[in-house]
């Protein structure tokens, strides 16, 4: 029982193939560069012992349609699958589903039409995540799709935080609100969370961290998200690798009355050269750190600013849980910076944290438990799995709709 | 030993004169309407027992100098004081002290010309504090005028709190970092609060809540500002009357580029319709609070996200103090709402806050602890007193200045 997740960007297709019975994955691949003279195509090919093979190729992929037709001949050549019999369903990774989606929705060209409409949200996923889901039906026309949205676990944020202290008419005309993304990530770690406590998600308030080159934090209560960092975009909550994060709206509105600026230029100034990267010139994490090490203080001061902002959202997202089981570190820094953990969790003792330093910095792949045995609140770090919860939601929704059709409880 | 606390606004001038023997006031006053036809005077004479006789005029004042000459004309009419020889001193409220003025200041040219460089930092404050500067000194030449900026309490925010995540050299040319507000205010309270707790303020750690119809909050570790809301600009932090506070940068570039809003426009927008008035079309809380009472809904969000607000600060300020001795309330809603006290307080029981309901609705015009018994942290409200704390920090300063002119210590 096969399930194939895609996740499709403005000039790459990711995939990974997972067989459902056991959720382990089949095979996964990386198309780059499509539209461009040269395509890179990275695959893996998984063994039963859950090693791989890793095969590689340079094809020029004219676009989405060459590069979704080039893996799905790949898929049978490498015999991950015998043909597309196999797959009982493909989920799409769809970034923003606006107020529309709280839940994987199964595609159909209504479903396409509210992508569509959702554009002026997510002026740059979007697009890309249709013509993933366009090309994908072409080649596959008789298998179920399912799109799976990065917001739509964020639905539950109550009223009074997912509003902004608007114009209420603007507000409502410009569709601006808290959306909140990560959203497949943050429930993928708040479930193994919860199974990791051997307890019902609904007994379980943590805060997740998500800690990738984008950054966000959860505040999930009993399983649901009642708060998390990012807000009608990307760019609002943690300081990112280029992104700024929080900062005075009244910064902007100077910037653009103060400065030559343009509206586009605040825009890629903010989103693409601010973060760790504005204070001190590296977006990449690992790279800032080696910095600190050397002496570098521009990157001592970008650490401790990255710190330090988590720790402002574990204080708030304390105050707002009733009370706090666990804290879960996941994403690219999250899981592999024992550093950037260490400092985020300092000094957090009085709120009842207290990471245990040892087994901070001897993590290994799976998920950790970090805290101290004295530690009122939990610690661990989760690696997050987006597409094997992309693969699992479009079961589920798949399996519902099977249910409701057929009227049977499944 | 009387001191003059002169606060000069575009159209306004507010006075009070202090006995700086007893901190008792003597005389407080406010011109409105300056430059209009007719211009409104309302002032107040103390007797010695506290209590006070009203009095209003108007006159119409074509300016400020106007403005102030009718105050120094009225101090001697009503026979607050005899005759300017019994003013030691002037202190002048300044918004903006930017990164340069970290105390109060004894003003001559130079530091009139360096308020002036700052006007782009605080366009709609800093030139009419000047204004009022410089007619001040033109009615009493002979009087040591004193400079004492919202901004200087919050000199002491380390570096990873005041910073931005923005390119380090935008930050440095523009001048932008968080340099927060109501400074005299969050000083005053403050020290207010470490008499009431019989110790030096050095051994306090506290989060001030000042909510006016701007409102903003302070981490204050050991009696020193290590945060506050507030940022570059008053625009940032909490929900206020007509202001969004935090808010994702992205919703702000989304306005520019997806609707016909200027950035003037959106300026206007941010910092004068959103606030409680964008959510329910009321600025003012006694309404809002009306209305919801009334069964008004958007009244009750407004009032929700209000609260809702409030709780992250203190979460996420209980976090980067080592311990919190006392959650303090001030300013017109933070000493006259017992609703928003409550609220604001609502569900913090497992950060060790505990309101009494009791306590909280009976307080009197004076300080009043409203916590319960049990409370690990004190709440109090502390009614601030913004001009007498210009006017000690006015007698301060030169004091200062005397013992070093003349080589002793004061």
């Amino acid at each position: 029982m096969n399930i194939l997740a895609i996740n499709s960007g403005s000039s790459s297709i990711k995939f990974e193939l997972f067989d459902m019975h056991t959720s382990a994955p089949l095979a996964s691949g990386l198309s780059e560069s499509i539209g461009e003279p040269t395509s890179q195509q990275s695959y893996r090919l998984y063994k039963s012992d859950g090693s791989y093979d890793e095969l590689s190729e340079t094809i020029a992929l004219k676009n989405h349609e060459d590069g979704v037709r080039r893996i799905a001949q790949w898929l049978v050549e490498s015999k991950a699958i015998k043909d597309s019999s196999e797959l009982v369903g493909i989920g799409h990774r769809v970034v923003h589903g606006g107020a529309e989606f709280s839940q994987p929705t199964r595609i159909n060209t209504d479903v396409m039409a509210a992508i569509r409409q959702l554009i002026p949200l997510a002026p740059l996923h979007n697009p890309a995540n249709l013509r993933g889901i366009e090309v994908t039906l072409a080649e596959w026309p008789d298998i179920p799709q399912v799109a799976v949205f990065d917001t739509a676990f964020h639905h539950t944020i109550p009223a009074y935080a997912h509003h902004y202290a608007l114009p209420a008419n603007l507000a409502r005309e410009q569709k601006i609100r808290r959306y909140g993304f990560h959203g497949t990530s943050h429930q993928f770690v708040s479930t193994a969370l919860a199974r990791l406590l051997d307890k019902p998600p609904n007994e379980i308030n943590s805060i997740v961290l998500h800690l990738g080159n984008g950054a966000s934090v959860t505040a999930v209560r009993g399983g649901q998200s009642i708060d998390t960092s990012m807000g009608m975009t990307p760019l609002e909550g943690l300081m990112m690798g280029t992104r700024c994060g929080d900062i005075d709206p009244g910064v902007i509105l100077h910037l653009l009355q103060s400065t030559d600026l343009s509206a586009s230029e605040v825009d890629s100034t903010l989103n693409k050269k601010s973060g760790l990267k504005g204070i001190c010139g590296a977006n990449d994490m690992r790279e800032v750190l080696r910095r600190v090490n050397e002496g570098d203080q521009q990157a001592l001061l970008a650490v401790e600013m990255y710190a330090y902002r988590i720790k402002k959202y574990i204080g708030a997202y304390s105050a707002v849980l009733p009370h706090v089981d666990a804290i879960v570190f996941t994403a690219g820094i999250g899981e592999h910076s024992p550093e950037i953990r260490a400092r985020a969790c300092a000094d957090l003792e009085h709120l009842g944290i207290h990471l245990d330093s040892q087994r901070n910095v001897h993590v290994s792949s799976d998920s950790c438990a970090i805290h101290a045995d004295n530690s009122r609140i939990k610690i661990f770090v989760i690696p997050t799995n987006e597409e094997l919860e992309i693969a699992k939601q479009t079961l589920h929704c798949l399996r519902e709709a099977d249910s409701t059709t057929t009227g049977r409880s499944s």
